[in-house]
């Protein structure tokens, strides 16, 4: 296990996501802080963007003031990456890219899903983060893209199927999502003001959203997906109602979810025990790494609904793009992100 | 149009949806509250459990000292009704039933999803009231039982696909319901303590919820229903996954839904118009009787996205029982549930 | 009690209040809605920007176009009715403003806490609408500037101190009032995007909130005065510490508050009595033009503790504008205002 | 600083404070968990009270099978840890109490707020546990009282002054407390069940709160001390509204708070700078053992209005709790406290 320490700088460092790493970067035995970047924010506290971090000695850096690192992690809007990337790597050995930019493996996929690609020769280079899925590919990896937040909660939630071949790709399977406002990003807006967002229940991607691409990509199957924004802060939370071709029985299903999770240091499988908190839940891993998932057998419907529960903000972007890091330089992979999480809370 | 005056009163007052009860028949024209029961709370001011109505001069009775009236609204838990049902007719005429006791067809539906049934033959006069599929049934009825509530939301979202043959009942059918917290009652309970009940998506009835029954009952068909808990107070929000057999337009979804409800007084249609609110919300009808539906079509999977939301207290409950009491008694239907609702608000 | 028809046109329809004074308007009996005028929203549908409005059968009109009514209620932001004013009185006989424009005596007050003042001349005419305070002057007036909300929850709650001469003055007052997110209005920005205003125990007006001037103005003192918005997003809650210079007895207090409030209409006492309510709560007047209040006597301290609670956008603003319009036209008081409140409900 | 290892025992771990010490100890390099206590779940995993720490190996042992350890961790209600206090020292060399019932000098004091005390031989013997004010006196302490949530945030804001003599004792004061549903513990109830808590201003303590005992006892003064409820799980959040008998400037303040705190490795000031969190915010500090402090000066009421925020559970309670047993073993400070909280978050 390494013990080397790596410079490190957040591009994009006033969103949410960019908060997040800075956060984790800060606790980290392993990375050193060297810059924060932001155009609108420059020469501000870190503080005040986020509370939290008021005790960080740092202030925002031009974008355009870039100094050498071996670690550049971006957290800017989609779009940004694929123009910055030369940029990037003329300062950095390694980037880690927290947008969709690098997630796809094709161009043709990405402009299925998004806009043109304006560094299509990076697609090829990028090892996708989920590291449950890729951990053989990312050791060394230069360009790492780490997974999209409700990609990760399906895709967590679905893989043992797909593992204990319990799925096989053409069965259907209706994923239904339900996200915190965290999503929306730290700019505000009408639709995220607190009197219209509070309390909803509100269909906001009801069909064809983006990380359907990212589920096909990885799982080889196109889900039915849908995506409500609900009143929380920090969560994804994928139910995934599948029907599979064969009769199963509940011991295979914690056969196949003890199988491919039993070793994983973020996974935990929660499923119909007693107390409160009887099946994956946003709340119980928010501002951890952590992902839950667990299951239930409808026999009457041939239904296996399996649930899955991540804090968007860590295993859906930040949390994942560290453990990415630390499995590609070689670190220990829990390094920075042991934080359990609280109880009770408020999502968090 | 009857202009008549009923004498009504109220079993089970101090509950969330007795309280609504008390409420809309304050204020409704043809109904004057004779009594309010509730065994712990007698001689309590109706005040003292509703805020909103301490300006009511009321106090609680006994249940053991029923008056004759008119109409009996019963708002006990499941169970409660069946055995009082005798001396609910010896005090009054009409009774409106809002617990599931007298919702299904037969003793053995019951019996399958609830407990044995103590008053089997009052099954076969009860009307279920959903006065969208069952008007013409009511008029006159003398048992009245309420649709539960995310029965209501659902069959509401799913009825005009059946209306219009674009379903004929042997589609895979999956339904995501979303509710608030006052489903859990009044009771209060450590799965309902505000420090863990805010902030969930806790998938409270991941298979086998007990309102299947009566969407079974009136659709026809069988469903993959599951319920989540979310942060909200009122709502049931469903949403429809359909996988139609055949080929279906946008074109063809909004005369579905148009032609099933253009002229109900409580049904709004809500697809993908602009501004905030584009699908139906639970708190865009929070306090009213209103149930908004609507739709989104997923080309890519053939698939029906079917949105439906009430307040779960009012068109799936207390709303629909006075609604459906209206019309058994031929009151103006909307008489007593003209709240247009709020906003901005909380859900609500 | 006049039963005449009064047409009416809202000035800044799109904002909340301007939303509320449409749900009012539109189930008065005295009124019939005209125009509703936005800029940036001409054109099109009230529904748009309420969802509870959708049945409403009426577009916004540019306010250039503004056609003759009895009525305008005008729900701009500070600064544009005093601008406007000559427009209105060219297109109507009473306008009912419910910005601060119109609320303070003389243009020093008004340069004191806002900015220089651009008609000065109808500071005169106006009348100040919290009725509770102004019933007798505002019949027949012909510019009626309606209270603002943390000055109606704390002159409400204070006001029977002063009628008791329990108060005289000259006596040190603490006010520390919360508030609901809708005070910021419809606009969004960052401080009020959900995820920053959620939870939150914000001193957003620490010192020198401007609705001092209106304290002030009505009751004769200067009160120490201090707003937090916590999470909720309509309501307006005064808790106002007290000393009165002699001593007081509870029974002194009930006095007091029930000499000053008994025959209101819209004014509720609670204090301390049973139930899960026991003190003036904002949720329990969501949606209501009724303004709760109570008391404690802290004999230790010699202090009284006077609670007071509103919905900001009721009886802090359209509905108490309603309300002030009802007396001034001689309608019924409570026309229009009839709405009970809801139980439970989440602020609401 | 030791770096020895110390076995630990919690004491009624199935509340919500035994959660956070069971949380914080498993993370902390100087202790080990030997035990933690439940009646009521005796046998059943830590995890299934606190989803956070189901990756705890440990299930509650019944209190009757206490074994020996180094520290006794005591997180029950008020009144059990007197009546046990024997036992609890037959087990351990150092029991830190976190109720209140060691936490005022004399049995005379605890039966004026609490009631009669049946180990007053203790009293003495106990020091109370606020390491910015009793730092000196924790060392080698073997009874450890835990300062009380509302009493912490209320010194922590009220400190400075005393200690630069802007405050001398005589003054009025005004404290106007907002706390969280985590403050009502884990057992539930109507009061605290979701639809009643959500979205409340509530007075739950208007006067007489227990904790002006502890105040009183610190800071030699009588405060008036009015608590509410608000719609946060964590937070305890204390608005002092102070009227100093002599002119005082903002820089005055700035120097006493700096004074006070400076070289305080939990105590955060924040007065007033930009961005949205310009006052100390229970959410800011949320599942750390920070205290946040600051004020504002209002010239025009010769007012100081100092706020302070905590977390309840943990600068309240068991973070508290850890820091004053790391000062009473020689630990580093901040062992086991480090977490800096999440941002976004929701009270959390």
């Amino acid at each position: 296990m390494s013990s080397e320490t790596y410079t490190a700088t957040v591009i994009g460092g006033t969103g949410f996501t960019g908060g997040e790493l800075l956060r984790l970067l800060a606790g980290h035995p392993n990375f050193e802080i060297t810059q924060a970047t932001s155009r609108s924010k420059a020469n501000k506290t870190v503080g005040h963007s986020h509370p939290n971090l008021r005790e960080l000695d740092l202030r925002f850096s031009s974008p355009d003031d870039l100094e050498s690192v071996d670690v550049i992690f971006a957290a800017t809007p989609h779009g940004v990456s694929m123009e910055q990337i030369d940029t990037f790597y003329e300062h950095a050995d390694t980037v880690v890219d927290l947008s969709a930019d690098f997630r796809l493996n094709t161009a043709e996929q990405y402009e299925e899903w998004y806009d043109g690609h304006s560094a299509p020769e990076y697609l090829d280079k990028s090892v996708y983060a989920l590291p449950e899925l890729t951990r053989e590919e990312l050791p060394g990896a230069e360009l790492i893209a780490s997974g999209g937040c409700n990609a990760t909660s399906t895709i967590l939630g679905l893989k043992p199927l797909f593992d204990a071949d319990i799925l096989s790709g053409g069965e259907d399977i209706v994923v239904d999502v339900k996200v915190g406002s965290s999503e929306g990003g730290a700019g505000g807006g009408a639709a995220s003001s607190h009197p219209e967002r509070s309390g909803i229940v509100r269909p906001y991607a009801p069909i064809s959203h983006r990380h359907e691409a990212e589920i096909e990509q990885f799982l080889g199957i196109s889900v039915s997906f849908t995506v409500h924004a609900v009143d929380m802060i920090r969560g994804s939370s994928a139910t995934c109602h599948v029907f599979p071709g064969q009769p199963v029985s509940k011991g295979d299903l914690w056969k196949a979810y003890r199988g491919s999770y039993e070793d994983e240091p973020f996974m935990r499988l929660v499923a119909g025990g007693g107390g409160v908190y009887r099946y994956p839940e946003p709340k119980a891993v928010a501002g951890t790494n952590i992902g839950e998932v667990g299951f239930e057998l409808d026999p009457s419907n041939k239904r296996i609904v399996a649930f899955s529960a991540i804090d968007n903000m860590m295993k859906g972007s930040a949390g994942q793009a560290i453990h990415g890091a630390n499995v590609a330089l070689g670190l220990d992979e829990t390094a920075g992100l042991e934080f359990a999480g609280l109880h009770p809370v408020g999502a968090p």
